[in-house]
């Protein structure tokens, strides 16, 4: 029974590993062998676990936003229970942002550093990459209804509108964050478009 | 006196072949060698015009975002010129998107997509990039400060805050561009941004 337990460890090591080199060095910063060669893995086995390096790309994309999108949930019905929808919001912006600055803006939303990079090459990855988006979009504008409904938020936009052009503003602020290696500039925008959603 | 030209003309259709690679591959995914390969010019002369990769796609941030801003000011002079603040910013971002949608979104920003892919590894490009979004903030602060002045947009944000927030929500509806190949999500985000700022 040792086998397929290992081979299953070894395809979630090299997801693991996939997510940390693509994060930082783009897609096609990324090099198959260097994954292989830090999970121990001989060249030949790769194909083994996955088609191509395209299949393995859209496999960590999916990887990366469902496990982003645990932790969303996670904090939402534990530590995050008791917060407003605006404190909420808070709270994950702020938290992202310390894990960026914490490996000195080396890595950022793996999401939309792939969409900038490769949407436009691989099909495949775009549609993984579209789809993720649109799970975030869902979870933020449910955050935005239930702030909606306390009066918190404006009402002259659907939460899904508001969710749209809350997640451009974050990634956007990103982009920015990158730039200028810091974390003040993110969290002036993100202030300030949280305060143009406010109902008044 | 041939020589002198030529060589200005070869430098200037490196930078103009590198933005267009740059734009379609990302840093990664641009190698000097098309780019020499497509100028006509051999390999090892590569280096009299430039000291490396690095310092080549830092001068092609710079000159990409000079000229971006020159067609803007040509823009705000020219057909621009008797719009209200609202309709130029409108026009500018159309203008982009039907620029993007007509080679298939195979290209974005490419300050954008350049400082979420390599901002972290090279100082040099970075500093570019910051220095670039630096002046276009300049620029759409101008034109919010304008509409302020108009009674166009609110005014419990400088002009430079509503700028940052602007250009954030801009750069991150691009990424929604790439990701969903259309440019519908854009233009619902940019009008949901305007209406976000305009004085009440």
């Amino acid at each position: 029974m040792n086998r397929p337990r290992r081979s299953v460890q070894t395809r979630e090591a090299l997801i693991e590993a996939g997510i940390e080199h693509l994060s930082v060095h783009g897609y096609h910063g990324t090099g198959i062998k260097q994954i292989l060669d830090e999970v121990n893995v001989p060249k030949g086995s790769f194909y083994n676990f996955f088609a191509s390096k395209e299949a393995f790309v859209a496999e960590l994309i999916g990887h990366y936003s469902e496990d982003l999108l645990g932790q969303l949930n996670e904090f939402m019905t534990g530590p995050g229970k008791d917060l407003t929808p605006v404190e909420q919001l808070r709270a994950i912006y702020l938290y992202s942002l310390e894990r960026y600055a914490s490996n000195g803006f080396k890595k950022s939303c793996l999401v939309g550093s792939m969409a900038s990079e490769i949407s436009s090459e691989s099909e495949m990855c775009r549609i993984e990459l579209e789809a993720s988006m649109k799970k975030w979009l869902k979870f933020f504008s449910e955050v935005f209804a239930k702030g909606q409904k306390q009066g918190l938020f404006r009402e002259d936009m659907s939460a899904n509108e508001i969710a749209a052009l809350y997640w451009a503003a974050w990634e956007g602020a990103l982009i920015k964050m990158k730039m200028s290696a810091n974390t003040q500039p993110v969290k002036r925008i993100m202030e300030l478009m949280i305060s143009t959603l406010l109902k008044k």
